[in-house]
Formats: C-alpha cells, sequence, structure tokens
C-alpha cells in the first residue's frame, strides 16, 4: 500500500507578481495542510496569461532556468512542507524562450527541465510568437511520493504525450494550465467540457490519476479579453472525476489514490500488454503514411 | 454542408444465428428508416460471444473473408438501403483466424478487410486463445457517405489506433464491441464509463464523431456467465455523448453531423498542426525508451 495524495489548486493572477507567489504559496500550504503530497499551481501563474497579446515588451517577464529565483522561493516551500511541486515558469534560454516546468522533489531538490511540447496559436492564444516548441522531449521524475509525468496546458490535448510519459512510468500526470473563453474571431466556444474529457480519456487510457489546474478570472488584453474556467480537477485511473473546482472561485481539492493498487489493476486490464508498437508508424508522421 | 448521419445499434445474441443475423438486418432497417447513412451493427454479432471460453469446437464457427456468406447478404442490405456497414465477423485465413470486419460501402460493394489490431485475454475475454493479431494494421476507407476508420472492441482502448485513423483521414470512427461485467477471477468491476470516457477521449482528441454499438443480455459459458451492458453510443467531435441507449434494451440511435462544419473547427482547433512527431518515438516501443 503506498498512499499518496494530489492536490489541484486555482487562483486569478493580477500584474502584482509578488502578490500571485504569494497566493500560489498560500494554496500549496493550505494543500499541504489537507495532506497534499503533490501540489499542482496552474501555469504561468507569475503573472496574467501574457499571450493574450503579440508584446515585444512580455519577453521581459522570461527569467533562466539556473539561479531563477521563483523556482528557489518554490523549492524552499516544498522542503519546508515535504511536498512535490512542479512549477511552470516563463523561461529564457539563450535567445530562445520557452514555456517550461522546474520539478521540485519534496526535499527541495530541482529534479529537472521540462519543455512545453505542443505550442497553441490562435486568437487569445499567441504562444506561437513567445516559444518555441519544447525540446526537452517528454519527461518523467522519480520523486520522493512517486514517479510523475508533467505536460504544460495544450500538451493536455495529445495523446502521444501523456501516452509516453506512462510509458516511461508516470505513476500520475500533471497538466498546469491558462485555457478560457475563445476571444473573437474564434467561434464562442465553451471547451471546459472537451478540455475535461480529452484528459479523462488520457487517465483511463493509461490507467493513472490525472491532476489539471487551471486559472481562474477575467484578463483583459489589447486585442479583447479572456475569462479563465478554472474547472481544476483530479481524476482517477478510469478517468473518472474524483474531485474538482469551479468555475470561479479559488481554492485546493485533494483525492487520495494507492499507487500499489492502481498499478496492480493497471497491469490487470492489460492495455500495456496488448499494445501493437509495430503498427504505430504513422504516428510518427503528419499525414498518415507508415513511417 | 455535407450532413450524414450515424446510428449505433445493439441487440442479445442467442445460439440461433439466423435469428441473429434477422435481428441485426431488422436494427439495420429500422436505423436507415430514422436516415442513417452509415450504421454500425456490434461486434460477432452472429452468435454469443464464444470467447468466454477455450473450446476448440468454436473455431468451426469461422469462415473465410472470401465468398462469406454473412458478408454477401448484409452488402445485399447496404445495397438496397443505400447505407454504409462495417460488418464484424469470425475470420479463418488459412490456418490463422482472426476477429475482422468487412467494410461494405453503401452501393453493396466490399472495401476491404480489416483485422482487429489488439486482443484482449482475462476471466471472461479468452480472445488470444483464438484470434491472432490483427495483420492489416489500421485501415479507413473513402465511402459514398465519407472516409470512415473502423476499431474492433478491445482496440477501442488504444489512443494510437484512433489516431492512425484520424492521420489517415477518417472523418468518423466506429467501434463494434462485445463487453460487460467482468467474471471471477477478476475484481466485480463495472467497466462502462471507463469504456466510454476512454472512446470519448479518442473522439475529443481527434475531432471526430464517434460510434459504438456493444451488445445486450446475459450469456453463460462454461466458467461463469457476462451480463452485457449495452449503452451503445454515438460522440461528437468533443467527446461529448449525443445519442445513446441503456445498459438492458435492443434499439438504434441516430445523431447527424456536418462533416464539412467539423472538418473545418477541427483544423481550427489546431490539434494536427501542433502535433510533434520527432518526440514520440517511444510510441513504437513497450518500454518508453526512444526508437
Amino acid at each position: 500500500m503506498r498512499s499518496v495524495t494530489l492536490a489541484a489548486s486555482q487562483f486569478a493572477c493580477s500584474w502584482d507578481r509578488k502578490a500571485n507567489i504569494a497566493k500560489a504559496k498560500d494554496l500549496v500550504r493550505a494543500a499541504a495542510a489537507k495532506g497534499a503530497n503533490v501540489v499542482l499551481v496552474q501555469e504561468l501563474f507569475e503573472t496574467p496569461y501574457f499571450c493574450q497579446d503579440q508584446l515585444a515588451d512580455h519577453f521581459a517577464l522570461a527569467a533562466p532556468f539556473e539561479g531563477n529565483p521563483l523556482i528557489a522561493e518554490m523549492a524552499e516551500l516544498a522542503k519546508s512542507l515535504n511536498v512535490v511541486l512542479p512549477v511552470s515558469f516563463f523561461e529564457q534560454a539563450g535567445r530562445a524562450h520557452f514555456n517550461s516546468l522546474a520539478m521540485v522533489d519534496a526535499d527541495g531538490k530541482v529534479l529537472g527541465l521540462y519543455r512545453k511540447s505542443h505550442i497553441p496559436d490562435g486568437p487569445g492564444y499567441q504562444e506561437k510568437f513567445y516559444f518555441t516548441p519544447g525540446d526537452t522531449g517528454f519527461k518523467v521524475w522519480k520523486t520522493r511520493f512517486g514517479t510523475f509525468g508533467v505536460g504544460i496546458c495544450w500538451d493536455q490535448w495529445f495523446p502521444e504525450g501523456a501516452r509516453a510519459m506512462a510509458l516511461m512510468g508516470a505513476e500520475a500526470l500533471f497538466y498546469p494550465t491558462a485555457i478560457g473563453t475563445e476571444p473573437p474571431p474564434s467561434p464562442p466556444v465553451d471547451s471546459r467540457d472537451h478540455w475535461r474529457r480529452v484528459m479523462q480519456g488520457h487517465a483511463g487510457a493509461n490507467y493513472v490519476p490525472l491532476v489539471a489546474s487551471n486559472r481562474i478570472g477575467k484578463e483583459k488584453g489589447q486585442a479583447g479579453e479572456i475569462t479563465f474556467y478554472g474547472s481544476s480537477f483530479v481524476a482517477g485511473p478510469t478517468g473518472e472525476i474524483v474531485a474538482e473546482l469551479d468555475r470561479t472561485n479559488e481554492g485546493v481539492v485533494t483525492a487520495t489514490f494507492d499507487l500499489d493498487e492502481v498499478a496492480k489493476m493497471r497491469a490487470s486490464w492489460g492495455l500495456f500488454r496488448d499494445r501493437r508498437p509495430e503498427l504505430y508508424g504513422s504516428l510518427r508522421g503528419h499525414d498518415g503514411s507508415p513511417r
């Protein structure tokens, strides 16, 4: 029996960077007080979701991975609370910029870096203007409480990334997120349930718990505004939602899993036994021709 | 605008093979009367789900693809009703046996053969005793009403197959199925919602409608019994269930999609634009090491 408690969290961000970090830390403390061993804070929580607009000024928000003060501050918190903390941040790396994540173990050690692989682009979500598609590949980390994989926001729509992390041994998946309404000229889609169903599918297909943390609040850009829909959740290994937050309130929720029991059921269900890798060649391309 | 109506169906099978086929044909007619252009009949509908037991006698139920009387009969029906019919059957091929599907176009032409790629094995589902894992790879067919892909039952749990068919141009996915309770010594799992969520995830991740048809009824084997849970459904391209049947009643349901509108929204959402095939090498293996 290996009981592990996972937490999702959400809050609204402002242009007061210190206040955002303080709020994130408060929520991590609240989750730890509920017994959480791993706490997921939302994507790019230091600032508003600056990718609403294509503005050269926003590149100044980035900072290097090495010596990053945000990561150091969160690592100190992780150590003091004995929790694993995936930390989303805007990375400057040489002349490139990435949408990145530092994985912090419960002893405060920074285990490594993941750079968002899938970069969206569309009205309100101008990420291709800022971020080079990640060059790290998918990563999992052996932490004090289990082996965990993290994708970042748009990564959550791609079954390949979830599967890759599961194949590398991920016992749970984490997706820090910033998603809400689609500003014009997009059709006025509410993607909340679509967003959830795709990740519930990853959980169910890989038989792993999954945590998504998404921001809340209305943020105005130059071209329009986005209302982020929160709805952060924890799903169990059959894709069932076991804990969730609503669209508008900040907070944390937790769910506890026996990761040894999950592993036994995963093996028994046979999904990894029966894969046919020799038939998956077309996934290495864009057009479905075998590779 | 290209409006296409898809139908799911379900019924209980007995050892009266002619009655099973007659029932399947009745349901296809009922779906066509509701305007269906494509009608999905459940997996291996000629007989009870014989894979409950490992019995040598059951190999005699198989028949070759060429000259197959079931396929001929269903092709005649397809032509008379102007509907596309995926036809599941137990195939004998040389010394091998496959869990196969013939794709029949609305003019009665047999477009080709797919052999189930992923073969389950567990209490009540002894498919590895009967079926060689399929050697056709995933297939899509250009039919009168669109380009469609079909997976067979256990295939429905594997995101790779759904993605492969989507990459080949599938505008909708179809999964004929036979699934129900887990007989002892399995834990008494009700997998109905898990089963649905994984397929809803495929629909949402690939932005395609998806149809699943599953049998109903209690079938006794030598070792135990299975209560098949029906719950056949049609999902829309965000994974939402738009039409469904219950656990116990036979019937058909339909849902209509504008496949041109779906294609436009799929392109706009960007899921195929932003894939990173160069990062998906580990999916070509079982252990997550890059290949």
